[in-house]
C-alpha cells in the first residue's frame, strides 16, 4: 500500500465539485461526487432513532439499488425532524440530480448536515445542484472543493488517500469527511464520502466497510452524541480493471488494508478537529479478554468529559483514567493496571499494580503539552486490545456549542 | 411530611462536628457524625470496578455489622487507587474513631474524597479524627459544619431534612452530601449521608434506599464520570420510639416518602453544583413503554455535552435534545414526539410530531435564561415517565477540571 495526496477524485472515472449555494452567507455548501459509471455501492448509518430523510434515503438505496453513480451533499441544514416536507425535499435533491447527470434518483446518494429541525432551502439548493453539475471535473482541486463545501464547525478540510495492487492491477482509494461536533461511537454528524477504482462484489465490500467501521469511525468521540444523520458511503467503480474476487484471498486483504487505511486517517482527523479541540487524545487498552472489552474500555477513557478536561490543562491525573475504565461496565482487576502516556515529548509509565509510580510530573507535563497525545493501559485479563481516538475538553468547544445556530 | 430546616443533627441522638485537619491548606476538611445509640445501617455504592478503600470497608460493615454508630470521613485524598496501604489507613481511621467513641471499628463507616491516587496522610487524620470527637455537638451549626467539612469542588453545603408520623410518633429524618465534578448515574464522587430517628427494621431500610436511589441519586449527571468513591450511607437509631414494621403499610409510604424527600433534595443541590454550572437542568421524559426506558431517555437528555452546552448559551437548540433520545438505545416514534421547555419565565412547546412549533425564539431564550429549567418530552410509547437532573457545561467546567490537582 503506497499512501498518495488525494481525495475523491484520485481513484480513475471519479469527478467532483463544491460551491457556494446560498445555504451558509458565504461559505461553500455544497458538494456533488460522480463517477462516470455505474459503481457498486456500500454505507453504515447512524444508530440514533431520529433519523434524518437523507439517511433513510440512502438506507434504501444501499439494500436495493444495483448501481449508485451519484453523491450530492449540503451542509448547513441538516433535513433532520422535518417530516414528509423534509422527505420529498431529500427525494427532490436526488431526482434533480439525476436527471442532470442522466441517471435514475436510485442511482443518487444524499448527504445532509448542520442545523436539525429547518425545512430545506429549497430555492437554493436545486440551482445549487445545477451549479455543481456544471462544474464537476476530475482534478484534485475538484476533490479539495468538495471536501471544504461540506464542512460545518471543522476548522480544516479532511481528505485521505491510496495505492493498492489487486492482482497486478493498481487501484486508488480516495476519501473525504467531515465531522467536529456530535462525535461518538456509533458514528457523529460524521459524513464520510469514500471512491474506489476497484471492481469488488457488492456483498464482500458491504460486509468490509462494515468490518473496518467498527475499528475506526466507531472508536472516535468528541462530546458523546451520536448525530440524527452519520453516514459512511463507499462507491467502487471497476475501472481500475482487476478480477473481482468473493472470498478471502491475498487482494481481500490488500484491499482491506487501503480501505482501512483512508478510513482510520479520515477517523483520526476527526478526532483531532473536535470542536475547539487542541490535542488528538489516542487510547490503547491491551491485556483485555475480548476484543469487544478493549473497545469498550478504550472509548470509556477517550470520551471521559474529566479526562479530556485534564488533557486540555495537560495534568497527568491518571486516577481519572483508571476511574474511566472501571465504569465502563468490563470487569478487570484494577489492582494489576498499567498505564502510559506517550508523546513526541517521550514516554512515562504513571501507574504499576493499580498505584503511583513516582514519576516525574514535570514530564508528564510535557508529554500532555503536544498536539498528538496517547495514553496505553495494560490490564491482566487476556490478550485482546483496541485503540480508541478523541481530544481534549476546552472553552471553545463551550463557545462554539453554546451558540452553534447563531 | 414536614420540610424543615436541617441537617444530620436534626433527628434525635444525633451529633456531629466539621473540622480543619490540615489535608487542605485552608478549609475544613473532616467531619464526623455520631448516634448515641446503636444504629441500624443502610448504604448504597458505587459500581465502579476500580473502588476505593473505604466502599470496600463500608460495604462489608454494612452487609456484616448489625449495628453501626459514626461515620468519619475525609475530603482532599480518595483513598482510591492506593493499594494495600490505602486500606490500611481506611482500617486504621475507623479503628480510631471507634477507639475515641468506645465501639467496635466496625460499627464505624469511613468516607474519603477527593484526589485519586495519594495515600492518606494519616499523621493528619489521626489528630483530626480526636479534634473531631472532641468537637461533636447535636446542634444545628455542628450539622452545617459537617456539611462544610465534606465539600471539595462544590460551591456550597448540601443538607435537608423533613419530619414524618410514623405510628402517631414524629420521625425526623435529616441529610448532608457533597458532590460536584464526576457527577453521573450509577453514583459519582458523591458522598451522601442521611440520619434518622425512625425504628425501622434493617433489610426494610436497605430495600427501601436502594430503589429510591435508583431515582433519585441514580437520576443525576454533571460530566458523566462515575467515581471511585460514591456511597449513600443511612443511621437509624429508632429513638423517636415509634413502632417498627416489616412490609408494606402506611408506615412505610410514609417513611419511604420522607427518605425520597430527603435525597431527592440533595440530589438536585448536587445537579444544581454542578461543576461550573450556572443553571439546573431538570428532563422528564412521559409517555414511555416502561419506567426503566423512561430512565433511560431522561438521563441520555440530562447528559448530553451539547444539551448541556446549547442550555449554558440559552439557545432552544431542540434538535439536539430530539437526537439526545434518539441515541439512548430505546426505540420510540420520533414522529410522535412533543416536546416543552418550562421555568419561573413560563412554559413553550418546542415540538409537536416531532417538527418544530414555530414557536417565539425571544420567549424561549427568556426561558432558558433561569437558574432553573425544566424539559418535557412527551413519547406516545406508553404511560410511563421518569425525571433526570444537571446542569449546563461552562467554560467554568473545563477551567475547574483543566487543573484540578494544583
Amino acid at each position: 500500500m503506497k499512501i498518495i495526496d488525494g481525495g475523491v477524485t484520485s481513484p480513475l472515472g471519479f469527478e467532483a465539485a463544491g460551491i457556494h449555494a446560498g445555504i451558509k452567507k458565504e461559505k461553500p455548501d455544497m458538494a456533488l461526487v460522480r463517477s462516470v459509471c455505474p459503481a457498486v455501492p456500500a454505507g453504515t448509518f447512524t444508530t440514533n432513532v431520529v433519523k434524518a430523510a437523507p439517511v433513510k434515503w440512502d438506507s434504501t438505496v444501499c439494500a436495493s439499488s444495483e448501481f449508485v453513480q451519484a453523491v450530492v451533499v449540503n451542509s448547513g441544514v441538516a433535513n433532520a425532524c422535518t417530516g414528509p416536507e423534509g422527505m420529498k425535499s431529500c427525494e427532490e435533491m436526488a431526482q434533480v440530480t439525476g436527471d442532470l447527470l442522466g441517471i435514475p434518483a436510485e442511482s443518487v446518494f444524499v448527504a445532509s448536515t448542520g442545523v436539525i429541525g429547518r425545512q430545506m432551502p429549497m430555492d437554493k439548493i436545486v440551482p445549487g445542484i445545477e451549479k455543481l453539475a456544471r462544474s464537476l471535473a476530475d482534478s484534485r482541486q475538484a476533490a479539495s472543493d468538495a471536501a471544504h463545501a461540506i464542512m460545518t464547525t471543522d476548522t480544516r478540510p479532511k481528505e485521505a488517500a491510496c495505492r493498492i495492487q489487486l492482482g497486478g492491477k493498481t487501484v486508488t482509494i480516495g476519501g473525504m469527511c467531515k465531522g467536529s461536533g456530535m462525535i461518538h461511537p456509533n458514528m457523529a454528524t460524521m459524513l464520510c464520502f469514500v471512491t474506489t477504482d476497484a471492481a469488488v462484489d457488492r456483498c464482500v465490500l458491504q460486509q468490509m466497510l462494515r468490518g473496518i467501521v467498527t475499528d475506526t469511525f466507531n472508536m472516535i468521540s468528541v462530546d458523546g452524541d451520536t448525530s440524527t444523520n452519520d453516514s459512511v458511503l463507499v462507491l467502487a467503480n471497476g475501472m481500475a480493471g482487476n478480477e473481482p474476487f468473493s472470498g478471502p484471498c491475498a487482494d481481500y486483504d490488500e484491499l482491506q488494508e487501503g480501505l482501512t487505511y483512508v478510513l482510520r486517517e479520515l477517523s483520526k482527523m476527526i478526532a483531532g478537529d473536535g470542536e475547539g479541540a487542541t490535542s488528538l487524545f489516542e487510547v490503547t487498552v491491551r491485556g483485555a479478554a475480548t476484543k469487544e472489552d478493549a473497545r469498550t474500555l478504550a472509548r470509556s477513557v477517550a470520551s471521559s468529559s474529566l479526562v479530556k478536561a485534564a488533557l486540555f490543562g495537560h495534568d497527568a491525573n491518571w486516577g481519572r483514567i483508571l476511574c474511566a475504565l472501571g465504569y465502563a461496565g468490563v470487569p478487570f482487576d484494577p489492582d494489576a493496571v498499567s498505564l502510559w502516556i506517550e508523546s513526541a515529548a517521550g514516554r512515562l509509565k504513571l501507574v504499576e499494580n493499580g498505584m503511583d509510580t513516582g514519576y516525574d510530573e514535570e514530564k508528564a507535563t510535557q508529554i500532555l503539552s503536544q498536539d498528538s497525545v496517547r495514553a496505553e493501559a495494560l490490564l491482566s485479563e487476556g490478550e485482546a486490545e483496541a485503540t480508541a481516538w478523541g481530544c481534549d475538553l476546552t472553552y471553545d468547544y463551550v463557545r462554539i456549542n453554546g451558540d452553534y445556530r447563531s
